[in-house]
């Protein structure tokens, strides 16, 4: 049923983040080839990152939450069951097999913001092969994106020091998707919420926003604009002066607040987007002050990153909140995170890869972190099931493709990730590249199965080449 | 009608590609204070990107489909509706307004996969203020996405001089959206195709994939995992060679050929992901070549960006086709763009804005660019009216909410953007920046507009501070 006021024809023809065949082509190959060669045992995949970013100390886990409702309710409709048909890639068996098909594996997984490192496995999935392998594209493109975000956002929360921060991106994150994701990333690691309407409806996350350039350039006179603005949206003031000279602006601003409490109205704040925000922030809050509003908030946005709060905090700029776009949903300094989806697990056997710069470590794994004083010391990453001193990392998420257990909701995630600020060592915490590395070491266990792969290869190669 | 092989609710609750919700907070706000300050008459807003990018010499335009898609098929539904109701921040006239909102304004744009320059409008918006504010959010986000990223793909294009370039970036790409949508833009700067999967049946566009390193793994030995792919799919047998050794695995693919060929099965090409591409690309040509395999072409992939590529080229490595992700769907080296959608006119009236560093050009515009011997030599940026010597790039698009013409098709738009780099001058075309910027001036008409206006604001401003 369908009427003119809920369209229900998705924007693309299929819901892009819900389908299935949001993959790589090469999933679906190695799909049929795995069947049509019997190897349907299980297999278990770790996504982990390689290396981090020279600009980045410590990373946030986030994103789980969407990877475990992709799992739970991925399937092939009709339409992509068609497609896949007319495509004439797969024979009618396998076509009629997806078509049948629901994830039934485990998940295990580091909770949402939590910290972590290089060559730690953030999930894990157990699957036959097929399954496991198809669901790489995905989950990659799930965890890699908030985990992403969310390490670039505490970074402006560890240097706003309790100054409030907004996300402003979604004009400039990398579509719709990112937009929203961007803005549930950033609340994960500590942001007041974002500019992003859906996020409210979807997530539950606080939403704002104040009026931009147009609304004071549509009007002939910018006291004008402010007085229409206010009287419009008396919820949360917010003036935006600089369209045209900023400390004029905020003259403007107080000869109209005798007229505006008159009305019952209180302006909350006035925003900076240009210029040396410093520096205008400075003469505003003297404008402000000297004309009696000293409760109204500076706020400021327009390339604002973790290196200018640090900047503004260490100064004293008198700027109360940031709203932040570009380079907190973009991740501009560094857009991507070298991470992985490898199999580690074939059929009971461990497995591993090789390529140079790219080696895997084989096996299940777990971490194990060692607290001493509260603060994080070191991390162990080791065999699941061998045990370590310090609390295990990676939980049990799903088993036969049911939630082994409620997530915890958005605000014990964001709880969870404020306790692992406190715990972090101080060296970690500034926005500069630490002079040393975290230390994350491999266990006994980890550490003999890779030589003993290791060897059990060179032998294997020295017989090949025979 | 819902079956459980078609599941019909969104994976978002809200179809985020579609929903107008999928907007700034403020563009609400400004909604509803341009209604109850009855400043409902016609503005003109214009996109842009104010500077380039060190790193490009010039962008390519893309995204006007998807935008005019958005703007046919954008509506609320109940459910949008109910929410905003609920949310208690919208009186129920608008709300009421909302509801039975079209988008009925007009829209003039450059055609996808045209060169544009800094400061030229690439699309103008011409509705009710209202509307034309709250659609800010998502063009912006439609249009700054495709052209980042099609600026970034062209410029492999160009640095690959023929050879064969493929997407293999979703799974670093932001999100579901920005890895549909970076293989459309790549397809329009003219690479071969996609390893995304949807983007065949969404937009037609060729997908090609082969294996992973978790099949090689999977198997106990290289050449089962070989033979395993080369006889579930006979169709295009690339492998995958650098999971352990590289030059063991080409030499295996020797052994491999006569046997595969008695099957009726060819192989096309071998893949590498790791290492020193050029010397293992050098090396394993060698091995191919004496084991009489030099049809088969050597692919590349990991860690691709154009300089690469451009060295590869001009040290002849025999590396026929590249697979790049990462750099390519994030655009890594530069991940936004500095665009803006501004208000130009309100009323009949230009309208400008003068904050520093972001002054905009009043009016509404048109580019004309003047070619000689085929070659674009300088871009003038008028008034739209203006008639000025070359050819105008922007173009009618909608006019009351409907398309004037058939857009053209993605080949089409793809077959336009080559036309466009045939036409690029030289001194553009090579990945370094270029040491002049391309002349793009001012009209007359325009200049005088912006002096006009200039002189204008200083005169208020005089008047504001008596």
């Amino acid at each position: 049923m369908t009427d003119a006021s809920s369209p229900t024809e998705p924007f693309y023809g299929f819901d892009i983040c819900r389908t299935p065949l949001m993959t790589d082509l090469y999933e679906l190959n190695m799909y049929e080839a795995y069947l049509e060669a019997g190897m349907t045992a299980v297999a278990s995949f770790e996504f982990f990152v390689r290396t981090l970013p020279p600009c980045r100390n410590f990373l946030l886990a986030a994103g789980l939450e969407q990877v475990v409702r992709y799992l739970e309710t991925a399937r092939f409709d009709a339409r992509e069951l068609a497609w896949l048909r007319e495509s004439g890639r797969f024979p009618e068996s396998t076509v009629e097999r997806l078509a049948a098909w629901r994830f039934t594996g485990d998940v295990d997984a580091v909770p949402e913001g939590t910290v972590v490192f290089a060559n730690e496995p953030i999930l894990r999935v157990t699957a036959p092969l097929p399954v496991a392998q198809f669901l790489e594209t995905r989950i990659i493109n799930l965890l890699h994106f908030q985990t992403l975000i969310a390490s670039k956002a505490v970074r402006m929360v560890l240097a706003a020091a309790g100054r409030t921060l907004v996300d402003f991106g979604l004009r400039r994150a990398h579509g719709a998707e990112a937009g929203l994701l961007a803005a549930r990333a950033a609340y994960i690691a500590g942001f007041a919420g974002t500019a992003t309407v859906p996020a409210e409806p979807v997530f539950g996350i606080p939403v704002f926003g104040t009026m931009a350039h147009s609304f004071v350039q549509a009007h002939e006179r910018e006291e004008d604009a402010f007085l229409d603005f206010a009287r419009a949206r008396p919820q949360a003031v917010v003036f935006l002066i600089d369209t045209y000279d900023t400390e004029a602006a905020a003259r403007k601003v107080v000869a109209l607040a005798p007229r505006l409490a008159a009305e019952g109205i209180r302006i909350h704040g006035v925003r900076l987007d240009s210029g040396d925000l410093a520096e205008h922030a400075r003469r505003v809050r003297r404008i402000l002050d000297e004309g009696g509003l000293g409760e109204v908030r500076i706020l400021a946005s327009g390339g604002i990153d973790e290196h200018l709060i640090a900047r503004h905090v260490a100064e004293g700029v008198p700027i109360d909140g940031y709203g932040i776009g570009t380079s907190l949903t973009t991740s501009n300094d560094w857009a991507s995170l070298d991470c992985a989806y490898k199999l580690v697990e074939y059929d009971g056997r461990p497995r591993f890869k090789r390529s140079e710069g790219k080696a895997t470590l084989p096996g299940r794994k777990q971490v194990y972190r060692r607290l001493e004083e509260g603060r994080m010391v070191e991390d162990v990453i080791a065999l699941d099931g061998e045990t370590m001193a310090g609390e295990p990392l990676l939980r049990p998420v799903m088993r036969g493709g049911r939630r082994v257990a409620v997530l915890p909701s958005l605000e014990e995630v964001r709880a969870h990730a404020a306790r692992e600020l406190a715990r972090l060592p101080d060296f970690l915490r500034r926005p500069e590249p630490a002079r040393d590395a975290y230390p994350v070491r491999l266990s006994p266990g980890l550490a003999a199965l890779v030589a003993e792969l290791e060897e059990e290869h060179a032998a294997a190669g020295r017989g090949a080449r025979r």
